[in-house]
């Protein structure tokens, strides 16, 4: 076993990368430098160097690496949805964050999208949500297939919005109460939800390009508010 | 040395530790059992059980261990401001946010946060944020001090207005800037800077309690631009 290293030599570790992603030197696509190397380098124990890796990889910014060779590090990516619905999910848990401050920060996050989209002239493209839609058309698919589609189609939205940091946390804040949503949902009423969501999505997609704010942001609330009042009305 | 654990061995822990937040058998305040019992109750190495208590704290649910027995745990709380302010300010870091995406998504959450509270009647308890206006009305007060204050100004507006995940997410992105922001500030102009800052902190108050909606809004929105166009000037 090694020694127990000190209680904030991860930290140190941590800032250390972070220091060397800001200058640069470290980038997406990147690999670091191997846990050996780099607690040699900053004089810690190798189990410090993995701890501030496991919280960087949690956070989004490493890639968990299988199969590479023993000297490769792993890789550095900038991956920030999956780390935020991490962190919002355990919140959650941990009752720092009530569901309904999830739901009501959702609905301000999905408005101002449909509001930076509706007052984009000339209309943003919309293509990789509207082949989202075409996808989701699919009677065959399983109420699961067809939710994992619908919140590809919002981060799509976000992401034609333009705003990194909206699209990660309007993800994140859906991802983290989603296991609720999906444990609420009355399973005999699917075909009357999933062709209401269907339609729904096709309207926010239409005053979008109509380029009208306000019907566009409306519509976004009453989808969302429909979305988990339906959960809810089971008991979450 | 430990034999390597299986590579998701830590993801084993976290999800372990989820549920038991999820079931409310763990609650913030209290401990969890020590690393070595964990590690026996779920078969992995007590390396594995560090790495998920080290991206635990990272998230701001547990508090580190200093000083306590060999067989204390390490206590649950749920502070995912300081979580949020990592998690952003590495993303941003590694380019997965730009700043200017950082600052508008600011923009729409302080904007709803003065929307809540002007909308609010009764007028909402803003007593705290008043002390702290008191606080840095102080000459003698280093941009430093003065702007730690001015952040828990803010985070006294989000409290008020009583969204959590707001609160939690206005600070973190506030947070993951502010070194940016210091760096880039001009010492110089200090002493008009804070004047400004001070009236309008004060403005912001007196919007609220009037309930003017809209004034509220413009306020904070001009407010945080100039907060930003000052450093910026400089280069940032």
């Amino acid at each position: 076993m090694p020694t127990e290293s000190s209680p904030r030599a991860w930290e140190q570790v941590l800032s250390h990368l972070e220091r060397r992603l800001v200058s640069g030197e470290l980038v997406p696509g990147r690999r670091l430098p191997g846990e050996r190397i780099l607690a040699a380098e900053l004089g810690v124990s190798r189990s410090s160097v993995r701890e501030a890796l496991r919280v960087m990889e949690a956070l989004g910014l490493l890639k968990a690496q299988t199969g590479s060779g023993p000297t490769a590090g792993a890789m550095i990516v900038a991956r920030p949805t999956g780390g935020m619905a991490m962190l919002i999910r355990m919140q959650v848990a941990a009752q720092g964050f009530p569901v309904s401050d999830v739901v009501k920060t959702r609905l301000v996050l999905e408005s101002e999208v449909m509001h930076l989209l509706a007052s984009q002239r000339p209309a943003p493209d919309l293509s990789a949500a509207i082949e989202l839609l075409e996808s989701m058309d699919d009677p065959g698919l399983s109420p699961e297939e067809f939710l994992i589609l619908d919140a590809h189609f919002h981060l799509a939205l976000a992401h034609a919005a333009g705003n990194q940091v909206i699209a990660a946390m309007m993800t994140g804040l859906r991802e983290s109460i989603e296991s609720y949503v999906l444990a609420g949902a009355p399973v005999d009423s699917w075909p009357t939800t999933c062709t209401r969501l269907r339609h729904e999505h096709r309207e926010l997609v239409d005053a979008v390009t109509a380029g009208n704010i306000e019907l566009a942001r409306q519509r976004i609330v009453d989808h969302i508010h429909g979305y988990y009042s339906e959960s809810t009305r089971s008991g979450h």
